[in-house]
């Protein structure tokens, strides 16, 4: 079994804030393996950065250390935790950024640096704890250490509101996620619209799609379709081209799907 | 022998979409070694990513497997092809994006999604292919499996037109890729040049450069230079600037070489 | 021992040039393990480049080789240098780009092509030296191949100059770098500010930062504030959004720290 860990953060590519948090890493495991989900969450945007971590976990093997830091709140008093889920282990800032596996919480505990710094002997960074603290601790995991050995049992954590409501015959939403192409993510699931009657329309901005494509071929090119998209939720997209440009539209714009009334 | 797979698509860095190809080649093969050629080929552009792919290929060990991912017709009828050529290894949709190494073909199949999925039972995602069929194909290549375990023989392919005539005196061609630095990338190989007398004049949109330079030293700052690059094709570029910025061209700006008439 | 090479340049990430490097170190050492610095340095800025690879090497382990290429003068006659220094090795033209470990330097020598090449028998590329020299030079080294190996030894360097002058109570100084943040980096180390009585004041643009913080919890949302960064030195940020745009002020800016009159 080769350690692999996942990192998530939005500390962007210019710097060398990413290969530090890397290189602290391989200090203490040398053997381990990276993979780089994103670091490009908008900055300071805990939301976005749940949303796609929630996307990307699956794809990932059971024992894989997820290692998220987008962390608005570093030096002041908020927790760092670790956490087991889905066979799992992720290591974050408690600021809501591990909400959507949070639900499936195996063990978790505080991150205690004089517990997860002992073997490295550095001192914590007010400003970086990326390097400092979450890293050590991920690779400590990485290396079968237990999570009780790097810091108390906790049990509430800070949570997100993923806006998804069912209103009547609509569930009103929202953009949660704007990848590279421009197409428009929302939180909705596909078992969300079951409980609408077809046929359904779905608005965005001043724009309405009537019913679900299955894949970008069925609709002419430059046309917009709404489909189930690879990390099964509701996607809206412009095909060989940019919605959100197209819309002027990004994270956060409301969406709204309206079922037949029977 | 370490498998190593080397990935090059048009994601880009913000989504999931390149780490969830990687963990499920990890899934199946968990000693792969990923290299990232590119994930910037402008969204859709079969011909730039194709172009790039024919770039990078030849620095690389034999038996590499190279996952190509620019796929505008995903979820449509086209193919998928998985092709051995220069003792590599190639997988990718059949819409040009191999062009550069059709050329060379030793064997070549038609990628069958129940035979590549197998072992992973996973339904295939009509909008991600990348991950759900050519990210497996590629990591049971990696792993040793034949190209015929994958799927039946195929031998026609989607082919590229490569702007690149030679007219009397004149070499008439076309920029293919712009790179980081703004240097004007086109097909010209140096033995098409061989055709032409010296002295060689090249025109790109109002500007001519009169002869070939061996490097950026040779002219001074802010001057325009002509040379055979690093991926032994014609370049164009400014010294110590950008000649994407200075001429305002870009991909498909005409190019001409002239010779001397005898 | 796993082999790492880290990797700086101002290759940007939409070529397959870094790519090349990495398969051509692959071909020499196919155990070799990459960590990506950045390859986000301005083009052909040497001096951000030198200012950020000092920032990255001590997370590294000891023995680990360090590629910087960030070359405008490629082609010249300009030397090609590889340098023991703290316990690592540095593989890079000699143009300042290594200045901020040159003064811990063990053993250093001026890259011989014909050395370096012996195996790999390709020709020298006159723009591409990063693939063609430097390359097989770090994976040369991180094989445990010896310095004195590549090259004749060499003394003398082309080094920088960093602002960083104490003028009776003020430090006069500039910004060296701008991180993904927006935040403003210095060379002012803490040792330096000793130097001065508090209370401090710190003068960037036309904005006066009174006193340091320790961390951006420390004032309000939308507020400036100056403190110790990660990498040892005086930065300016603005908390929760980017002061390079606030301000805007970048690369070169001046920067005063001004101490108490006794």
């Amino acid at each position: 079994m080769i350690p692999v860990v996942s990192l998530i953060t939005d500390f962007g590519w210019r710097d060398e804030y990413v290969a530090s948090m890397k290189a602290r890493m391989l200090n203490l495991l040398p053997g381990l393996r990276f993979i780089d989900i994103s670091h490009d969450v908008p900055p300071q945007d805990v939301r976005a950065g749940a949303w796609l971590l929630g996307r990307a976990v699956d794809s990932f093997d059971r024992g894989t250390v997820h290692l998220a830091v987008v962390d608005p709140g570093v030096g002041t008093d908020r927790r760092s935790i670790a956490v087991a889920s889905r066979g799992a282990f992720f290591v974050a800032p408690d600021n809501g950024l591990l909400d959507r596996i949070l639900d499936d919480v195996e063990e978790a505990v505080c991150l205690d640096p004089k517990r997860v710094q002992s073997r490295t002997q550095r001192t914590l960074s007010p400003t970086f704890q990326g390097r400092d603290l979450f890293a050590p601790a991920a690779a400590r995991l990485a290396a079968g250490e237990r999570l009780r050995d790097l810091g108390d049992p906790v049990t509430d954590f800070v949570r997100l509101n993923w806006k998804n409501e069912l209103v009547g015959t609509e569930i009103r939403s929202e953009v949660v996620w704007v990848d590279h192409f421009g197409n428009l993510i929302t939180p909705i699931r596909a078992a969300d619209l079951d409980r609408l009657s077809t046929p359904l329309s779905v608005v965005v901005g001043d724009r309405r799609i009537e019913g679900l494509s299955q894949t970008y071929g069925e609709v002419e090119n430059g046309e917009v379709l709404a489909y189930i998209g690879s990390g099964g939720t509701l996607e809206l997209a412009r095909r060989n081209g940019s919605l959100e440009r197209y819309l002027g539209a990004g994270r956060g714009e409301k969406v709204t799907v309206t079922g037949a009334t029977e």
